[in-house]
């Protein structure tokens, strides 16, 4: 580990678990369509049992995300924790097959490794129920300071504030970035985090923890408890030097105290599962963004790869998103 | 179990690991394109270490397409052999969770469940590295007689062959089959297969043990050892009863005392993968055979499957097949 990284990605290691279901299942379930519910080993064995086949791919938020920076040809690497089991396995196998560093040891004992049980309707919205398992144990020891200062940005998920170890792995994470002069990213990551953690996400921002902000509209309205989009826009723009917001099929708008700006999203096909939608646009927004682009431009990367995540099922790119921008340049 | 079942598959039990490669992979790794290889444990590793990132799916030819007449409809069943293991748990889970009866005790101990390494070049075509793992640990005390004797129709795979217990409980619930007065079908699965154990199948054939044979062009090529069509047909209409032979965009041929009939493919808007398309194309036909169709229409089920799953990746589908044959009738 001697070259430098564009982007380091903290989160929760965890394999997807995903099936098609109407929303009668979600009912039955007391599920609440769209957003990210915390469950335990039972309760994921029982979602298990009445859940239809699935398909099994690997996913965690922050780790699609660096997946597709790497399919952009970016530098990633990733920290997060999998136990030494079959899913372990394969969740390592996946992210490095993917190109990106990873550089965390499995648990050999403890809990199994994170599952997210994904109900995808009709409507291509997708439903997570996500048993943390191992990767709560992500702790301090696991954030190496000179990985940590290789990276021109660290990238954190908000769901990280739900284990307390990972709390501080992502505070040792941020202060070791910033000693060396290096940027922070977060995402709020789901709307019920954001309520979950609201005080301790705005401390970070107004603390200047944090540089760049992701969110989407539910979690913004969320942090600022507010469904007045103008008036939340602004409140962000006090509070972090760069925020930005996606809109699904209207784009995102980028605040920064040189103003507020808009980009719009790209064209689909069809809608399929939106599962990864915001992790794919955080990492074409990244991607541009270490690689020294406009705002603007980073926004396209962005929505590039998230109306290529949206267009199939799972979180995880199926073409090479290098080739994909490039052929997009040329059209 | 006091229900009659459409159709009872006995098959290798098999969780499938999907990635996409080009053929430069292929060649790296002395893979021939478009077959089906046996592997030991050592290689199963090795491959997977060089292989992409992967979707896991529960696969195995007759799983597969047990799972497709479930979705028609059908009563459905299953014998095959996974390991207590993570994989044979999903195993276990997806076909029930697809409505098929699944009847054998996971092994406790020894090898882990099987795994196909599956390639999918750009062309679509799927090349297939098999581990059999738990699954060869099949043996006679896994048929009960009272369920063989349930069903119209027992479908078994060519690739039981491989395991040498797996043959022997092959040829337990043929005899129970016919005892009963039921029928017996098998797929030829793979050329290669046929070449290993072409006298075995001819015999089968030849000595009625068998009532319905499904092949594609080169397995029934490579039973007779020709490469005439004709001449081919000709000596299978001689050695069973029922002949069925796909020919990919060319639909498929039907071969019996009666006569030689075609039928044709059903139209697709992409090719993605071919994985399952000749599992799919006897569920459509057994399921219309169970049914009690007229030969073509058992071929348009068959077609309108088989046309569904290599428009997506891995060989389960992803809709109710029941209402995709509605909506074609309606069309």
């Amino acid at each position: 580990m001697t070259e430098e990284l564009d982007v380091l990605g903290i989160g929760n290691a965890i394999v997807d678990v995903i099936t098609q279901a109407d929303e009668t299942v979600l009912h039955a379930q007391n599920i609440v369509k769209g957003g990210m519910m915390l469950i335990d080993e039972a309760r994921a064995a029982h979602l298990y049992s009445v859940m239809g086949p699935a398909t099994m791919v690997s996913g965690g938020s922050a780790a699609n995300t660096l997946v597709g920076i790497a399919s952009f040809g970016g530098k990633a690497g990733y920290i997060g924790k999998v136990k030494n089991d079959a899913l372990g396995k394969h969740f390592a196998h996946d992210i490095k097959a993917s190109q990106v560093e990873y550089f965390t040891k499995a648990a050999q004992d403890g809990p199994a490794t994170a599952c997210c049980y994904i109900f995808v309707t009709p409507d291509g919205e997708r439903t997570m129920n996500t048993y943390l398992g191992a990767s709560q144990n992500l702790c301090v020891d696991d954030i190496d300071e000179t990985i940590v200062a290789s990276a021109k940005v660290t990238y954190l998920e908000g769901y990280l504030w739900d284990p307390a170890e990972a709390k501080k792995a992502f505070r040792k994470a941020a202060d070791i970035a910033h000693a060396k002069g290096r940027q922070v990213a977060l995402t709020l990551s789901d709307s019920f985090c954001v309520d979950r953690y609201r005080d301790e996400f705005l401390e970070l921002m107004k603390s200047d923890t944090l540089d760049l902000v992701f969110a989407n509209e539910s979690e913004l309205y969320a942090l600022y408890q507010t469904s007045d989009f103008a008036t939340a826009i602004e409140a962000l723009r006090q509070d972090v030097k760069l925020g930005i917001i996606t809109k699904g099929e209207q784009g995102c708008v980028m605040v920064s105290s040189k103003g507020i700006t808009a980009a719009p999203a790209s064209k689909i096909n069809s809608l399929v599962d939106t599962t990864g939608a915001g992790d794919l646009f955080a990492a074409g927004f990244l991607h541009g963004y270490t690689q020294g682009y406009e705002l603007q431009a980073c926004a396209n990367f962005g929505a590039l790869a998230a109306a290529h995540i949206i267009q199939k099922i799972g979180a995880r790119p199926e073409v090479n998103l290098k080739e994909l921008a490039e052929q997009n340049k040329a059209a």
